[in-house]
C-alpha cells in the first residue's frame, strides 16, 4: 500500500516503473480491462473536475474495481464534517482507495493518524498535480524517448497552477532545462528553471507546456483582457511558427481557446492535447495498481508520515 | 457507427428496424441483459432529468456497459470549457459514446470536425427529442399494430415541446393524421397537421399526446392559472369520457398532475403513461445497440455533416 | 418483497434474523460478495448524505445489484414532480427496490397504492431511521451478546432526531432500560425511557448513544455556545472517565468533535464509532437482501397499507 501526494516523494525508479507500466497497459488496448473485482475505490472532489474524475473513473472501472463518487455538494461536509471523519467514514465502510481533489494545498496532512488505506492526489489547491505530471512526463517520453538534454518551457499562470509546480520539480530532477515565463505578477520564485521571456521559451523549447489562467485561485481578476493576454504571453499562431522541428504543444486542460492557446492550434499536428488525455487514463491505472498492490508502502507511507 | 440526433435523419426502415429490436429486447425481459463488458458510456446531461438519464442508464446497464455520469453543476464547464472540448475530452479517454441533453438546439452542430463517436440526442432545447418520440412510437404500435389511418392529437404546449416537433413529424412520416391543439400563444405554424380544437382533438384521435408545459422555457409565466389552463385546454374528466372507444392517453412526463392531465386519468385503464416510460428502457437500448454497431453509420454521419 | 420503513413494522423475530443475517455476511468478510447480477436498485436522496448513501451503495456493489444514484438537485423534482410520480417513475423504469431519504416525516404514506417494489427508508425527517437503529442494535448486541437488562443512554437532541426515536422504541422491546437526558427545551415526551441527567445516564449506562444537533432542522439557532453545550450536555472527558466498566460510545454521525462528544473520545478503547459505520454495510446487505427476497413481504406490506 502506497500514497500519491506529490511526486516528490516518488524516486526515479519509482517514476519510471509507474511510466512502464502505463505504456504496457496501453498498448494491451481493451486487453487491459479486468474483470469486475472487490476493490471498492471513493472518487472524493471537492472541487469541480470533468477530465480528471471521468480519467479516474474510467481507469478504475477498466481494472474492475467497484466506484463511489462523492460530489461535496450533495454530501454530510455540508453538516460540517471534517476531511478526516469523511475519509475516515470512507475506510470504516470499507473502501480500499480513495481519491482526493480538495481547494486546500497539502490537505493530505490533516490525513495523518488512522488512515490506513491509499490516498491519490488529484490535485491540492496550488499544491500538486501528480497523476498529471506523470501524465505529461508519459507524452514527453513517447515523444523524445529520453528526457536527458530536452528541454521543456512551461508558460503562464506559474503561481497558482499545481501543474507548474509538479512538472518543474520532476523534469529537473530528471535532467529537462526547464524554461519559465508569463506575466510579471504570476511569477514564482519557488520554482525551479530558468525565467525568460516567452518568445525566447517558444523558440528553444522541445516541448511547451502552456498553463491554464486559475481564474478561481486569484483573488481578483485579471488586469488585462483576454486578448492582450494572448498576444502577450499566449502561444499566438505566429509564435507557433517559430517553434523548433518535432517540437509539441501541451495543456493540462480545460483549455481557455484563444488566450492560452490559439484555437486552432489545440488540433495541430504539434498538439499532444488529446494525446495527454488519452495517457491520463492509463497512468492512472498505473498510479491506482501501483498503490493498492506496492509493498513498498510501508516504507512510503513512513516518509509521509515523518513530514506530517 | 451512427448517431441518433434527429429522427429526420432516420427512413423508415431504420426506425422500423429499432422498433422491432426494441420489441425483441423487452420480450427477452431479464434475458436480455448482457454480461459486463467494455463499451463505455458517458451520459451528459446539461439540464434536469429524471426519468431520461435514468432510462438511459438503465438502458446501458442492461447491454452490460460501463456507465460514466456527468451533472453539469460538478464539472469544468464551470471553467469555461465548450460543449465541443467536453466531448472531444470523452473521445480521448476512451469513451464509446454519448448521451447529451443540453439546452441549446441543436448544439450538435458544434460537434462536427474531429467527434468520432456515436452522440445520442436526448433532447437539444425546443428542437428533437428522438426517443422519446420512438417509444411513443412503440407504444402506440403496441397498441394499434399499424400506423397508417391512425389519428393522434398532440395537445398543449406546442412552441416549445421538443415532443410535439419529433412526433409530429415522424406520424405524418408513418401515415397518421396529427391534430394539433392548445393555446393560441403557443402555437407552432411549423409543425405539420391540423390545426383543431382541443375537444375536437380529443374525440376524433386514437392516442392523444398531453404535452408538459414548459415553463422553464417560456420567457414569461403563464397568464392563466392551472385551474384555467386545465379547464381550457387539459385533459379533464369529463373530456375524457368523450374519448373513441379503445383510444389511448400519454404523455412524456413529468406530468403536472391536474394541469395538463386530471390526475386520476394518469393511473386510468386508458393511460399509458407507466407503459411509454418502460418502453423507453428498451427503446434506449436498441438506439445504443444501433448507433454503436450499425454499419450504416459512416453514410448516415456524413448526412448529417453535410447539414452543419 | 417486504417495506423497510420503520423498525415498528418488525417483529423481535424479523430483527433478530435479520442481525443474525448480517453478523453472517460479516464473517464471510470479502467472500460475502455476489457476482454482478440483474438487480437494480436506486437511491433516491433528497437530503445530504454521505454514510448512508456510501453505505447503501457498497452494500448494493457488494450484492453485485447494479444501482441508479438520485441526487434531487439534478432531477426532474426541479421540475415540480411528486415523489409518488418518480418512485412510480423508477418502477416503471425496471428498478427492483428504492431507498428514500427524505426530509418529510412519513413521506412513505404518500407512496401507498400503485407502488409494488420494496421501499427502504433511509431517514424520513424526524421520523425514523430504521437501519441506523439496526446496525445500533448489532454493535450493543457485538458487545453485550444480549439486550435484556443493558441501561443504554441517549443524550442530546431527542426532538429532532429519528436516530433517538427509532433507538428508543426498539431497545425498550427488546428489553433495554432506556435513559434520555439533554436540553430541556429538546425533550421528547413522545420517546420511551427514563429522563435523567446527563451526568446520571453516563454513569449508568452500559451504553452511550450521544445525538447529533440537528442544526438543520431547529427553526432558530441554538441558544447557547457549542463550548456550553459540550459542557453541560456533552460527553466530555471529564465525564467519560466516570463511565462503568466495559461501557462503550456511539453515535449515529457525523460527529460535531468537540460538541456533542470530546473529538479525542471519538477514536478512543470506548468508542464503537467506526465500528458502527463498519457494521452498516452488512446490515444494510441484510436489509437488502431480505426486503427483495422474504416471502412475508405481502404480509408486511398489507399491515403498512392499513396504517396508510
Amino acid at each position: 500500500m502506497a500514497n500519491l501526494l506529490s511526486l516528490n516523494e516518488l524516486s526515479l525508479q519509482e517514476i519510471d516503473h509507474i511510466l512502464d507500466r502505463a505504456e504496457e497497459i496501453r498498448k494491451m488496448g481493451n486487453e487491459g480491462w479486468l474483470e469486475p473485482n472487490h476493490q471498492l475505490v471513493a472518487n472524493l472532489f471537492f472541487e469541480p473536475s470533468t477530465r480528471t474524475r471521468f480519467s479516474f473513473e474510467t481507469a478504475e472501472k477498466r481494472l474492475g474495481y467497484q466506484v463511489l463518487n462523492f460530489s461535496s455538494k450533495a454530501s454530510s461536509t455540508q453538516k460540517g464534517e471534517s476531511l478526516y471523519d469523511t475519509v475516515r467514514t470512507m475506510q470504516a465502510i470499507g473502501v480500499n482507495a480513495v481519491v482526493i481533489r480538495h481547494r486546500q494545498e497539502g490537505y493530505y496532512r490533516q490525513l495523518a493518524g488512522s488512515i490506513h488505506l491509499p490516498i491519490l492526489n488529484a490535485g491540492d489547491g496550488a499544491g500538486d498535480h501528480p497523476t498529471q505530471a506523470l501524465l505529461d512526463l508519459l507524452t514527453i517520453r513517447q515523444e523524445f524517448l529520453l528526457f536527458q538534454g530536452l528541454t521543456v518551457a512551461i508558460i503562464g499562470d506559474l503561481r497558482y497552477s499545481r501543474v507548474a509546480r509538479s512538472d518543474a520539480e520532476v523534469l529537473t530532477r530528471l535532467g529537462c532545462r526547464v524554461l519559465l515565463s508569463g506575466p510579471e505578477e504570476w511569477k514564482n520564485d519557488a520554482l525551479p528553471g530558468e525565467r525568460t521571456t516567452v518568445d525566447e521559451a517558444v523558440e528553444e523549447a522541445d516541448a511547451i507546456i502552456m498553463l491554464r489562467i486559475q481564474h478561481e485561485r486569484h483573488e481578483q481578476s485579471m488586469k488585462m483582457t483576454k486578448e492582450d493576454y494572448h498576444r502577450r504571453f499566449g502561444l499566438t499562431q505566429e509564435r507557433a511558427s517559430r517553434m523548433k522541428h518535432d517540437s509539441i504543444i501541451m495543456h493540462p486542460g480545460p483549455i481557455n481557446r484563444g488566450v492560452e492557446l490559439d484555437g486552432e492550434l489545440v488540433e495541430s499536428d504539434r498538439s499532444r492535447y488529446f494525446k495527454q488525455i488519452n495517457n491520463g487514463v492509463v497512468i492512472r491505472m498505473a498510479c491506482l495498481e501501483w498503490a493498492l498492490q506496492t509493498g513498498k508502502g510501508a516504507e512510503i507511507h513512513e516518509r509521509v508520515a515523518e513530514k506530517w
